[in-house]
């Protein structure tokens, strides 16, 4: 998917979708986790910039290493070496180890090229992200951003917040 | 240690003191690793808005609950069952836990009230740091920050990433 979000100019800018994401993980009950190499951390700093974020976030597993892909989240050392960490798998392998490691209903990787830098194959702003859940959902994405560094560290933390926020808005308890 | 920082306005402020950070850990040939609690992910974003970062940045295990401190970290159940998560104690087992856990040579921890709440024992803004290394070396730190729950988070940043810092600038190999 070849996503078009506007660049959030900084990172509150994105406080509001953090919010809307906590008030849908609370109303539909779930508790979520992040796994983050591209983004470093911004994700979980943005969901917990919300107060109480406490009774629907339980972490952020920031692995910008490969060694911490295996060690953290499990991630195959195979997979890394043939696919390396900007690829579809290992962003699926991120999430289910996320799912795993937090004890989650819902977590989300992000993995990408945030730049300066890049590759003919795999250009700058080249991010996968995956979604899997305890219900055994499964979301694969894949954006290329336009962006400078930062920038594109803004758009896939937008991303990841939306995936999340979709995913528990569709599961409300009524 | 009661700490004097001026509140940064925004992350953005904090990316000079970031980049001296990786600077200085590059200079020492130093690999860091960050846990965080209260600040969420926002030491490991802003560590990674440095181009570079992977060459001594391996990544920061946020812990919002309590589990996820036992889990990642091996954070002492019966002990944070009796002293919180905002405690030395606690802070001192999330850094060695860091440490551990990333393989990494030095590794700093935050834990803190952010706010809004907070206690007459724990009030808001009170914040335990402590930064571990492979080579023995320890410090724990203490501070009581005056703003909200953004401008705490963004003080404890600071802070941890001056501890980090000032670390690797002791380390410099010469």
């Amino acid at each position: 998917m070849l996503t078009t979000f506007t660049v959030p100019t900084n990172e509150e800018a994105l406080t509001g979708l953090a919010k809307e994401t906590g008030l849908a993980l609370k109303q539909a009950g779930l508790m979520a986790a992040v796994a983050e190499s591209c983004t470093g951390g911004l994700v979980g700093h943005l969901l917990t910039e919300i107060p109480g974020s406490s009774a629907w976030f339980l972490g952020s597993a920031g692995v910008y290493s490969y060694r911490a892909k295996e060690k953290l989240l499990g991630v195959d050392h195979a997979r890394l070496q043939r696919e390396g960490a900007v690829s579809a798998a290992v962003a699926g392998q991120m999430a289910a180890g996320a799912l795993r490691l937090y004890e989650a209903d819902v977590a989300v990787s992000i993995t990408g090229v945030a730049g300066p830098g890049g590759t003919a194959e795999k250009p700058m702003g080249l991010v996968y992200f995956h979604l899997a859940a305890s219900d055994g959902a499964s979301q694969a994405e894949k954006a290329i951003w336009p962006a400078d560094r930062r920038g594109n560290k803004l758009l896939s933390a937008q991303f990841a917040l939306d995936m999340l926020r979709s995913y528990a808005a569709d599961r409300q308890i009524t």
